[in-house]
């Protein structure tokens, strides 16, 4: 597939169709979500996509659009199928508003499992006046096309996961020795990243960038597992059509659990986004 | 004063009895709190003291002691005078447990005015393995007699701020060139930290630690309120007896936003926290 084949547009893609909330008739603030099998690593839903999801609800649910800061605490791992999306309004005022969110699953005697507990702010990203004084710079990485694909090189991300399928996501042959036993041994990922349909970046699809990569642990010869226990993730400016670049790095590793912190760019070097989570180490 | 004159111990100081949370006898999980004048900048109650007070009141709810990841959204002004905590317990799980807290007040009508939503997952530091594997390294900064006090040099904090007398905090000079009408222009505040009293660092004072020195925008020239949006913390190692110093940074200010990004090392050279706060951009 050519870069300029497929387009799909905001609104009208793979991504938009598998974030869809549907409000329930009768019961403000709550909302009917399908967890897609097309956007799980191994079999667990993604983390990123879980909180697209989430971050639609509360959209929906907001007077304000865009999320600006969304806390989320994972509590169990999520499978694809049905869920419920609670969302609470927590304070409205001009410029910001905050909510919450819920997402419950329901198990094989229709318990109800909670997923997923979100804090999130929301403003208008399109409202925000146009100063910058960023000292934060780009991160230094190959092309595009000099970047492996899951088309060449080594997979970016092991195993049978469907995710893979539904992202453009070509990493920095430098945070991808790992895939051929060699990892760098820093702490690092980096890769351009784009939704496989082609859809420009929008603050939803940002949510999801920021935990779509594989781990750092990776790039630190930790191959396994490493669950988020919490990621806070902050959209800072609307993104510019065209790839995103996203940088991630962990420098404590301690205790069983490490870091994340994100960094997203976009086509014209804005920083986009910036994320940190919590994780448990893998083991190995 | 000498280092070594009042030296107060954790359960028996200030800190612990400005903190103090009483649970409220026949309502689980709530516990009625006085916000201390004493931890005041200017007219409003310090967003640490506020995120420690909570963070004591889900350590008596949760069945896990210690904070390990904290997200706070901050919705008003806390003052001076009573509170009450809300606690929710959200998942109790073997290693960690995850919390939900709302701090509120009452405004002169009686109606209830929150401040801060919380959002935590709490563990038993004593319970995690020795391995550390970090590369991050400690603040480069002058030794403790080298930074500025508030009994020598600019004052830390302007104002009237009570909490100038709770804290025995030196400013790097590099960073406190602002007081002098000099900011550096890189947006970095360190600082040796210290509770006034002597009494050493534990988890809560850490999340205290976090948010009490003054705003990295002052270093950027932007002097004037930066209220606090979001802030989370990752507690991570239970800190050593003694100061500690904490490095803050702020590389993206943009739409009138900025981030703040907290590193606490203690005096075994452990990165004790790490914390990341978006906060609103003076206007000046």
């Amino acid at each position: 597939m050519s870069y300029a084949a497929a387009q799909a547009s905001i609104g009208d893609s793979e991504f938009d169709r598998d974030t869809t909330v549907t409000p329930r008739a009768g019961e403000p603030g709550v909302y009917d979500a399908e967890l897609s099998a097309g956007w799980t690593i191994i079999a667990a839903v993604n983390g990123g996509y879980l909180l697209a999801l989430v971050g639609r609800a509360l959209s929906a649910a907001l007077p304000h659009p865009d999320p600006f800061t969304v806390s989320a605490h994972y509590l169990s791992a999520s499978v694809p199928g049905p869920a419920v999306i609670r969302t609470e309004t927590v304070r409205v005022g001009r410029t910001l508003s905050t909510g919450q969110a819920s997402l419950v699953q329901f198990d094989e005697n229709g318990a109800e499992v909670e997923r997923i507990r979100v804090l999130a702010s929301y403003g208008d990203l399109s409202a925000l006046p146009d100063d910058v004084r960023t000292t934060a710079t780009p991160p230094v990485m190959p092309a595009y096309e000099d970047c492996f694909g899951t088309d060449a090189g080594p997979a970016p991300i092991p195993g049978s996961s469907a995710i893979v399928d539904r992202l453009r996501l070509r990493l920095d042959p430098a945070t991808a020795g790992w895939a051929l036993g060699s990892p760098s041994g820093k702490g690092e990922m980096r890769a351009w990243f784009e939704l496989a349909d082609g859809r420009d970046a929008d603050p939803f699809s940002l949510l999801l960038a920021v935990d779509a990569l594989p781990p750092t642990a990776f790039d630190l010869g930790l191959i396994g597992w490493a669950p988020t226990v919490e990621l806070t993730t902050h959209i800072r400016h609307r993104p510019a059509p065209g790839p995103l670049r996203v940088s991630i790095t962990t420098r404590n590793v301690a205790g069983g659990f490490l870091e994340e912190d994100a960094e997203v760019w976009d086509s014209a070097d804005r920083l986009v986004a910036q994320s940190r989570q919590l994780a448990r180490a893998p083991r190995s």
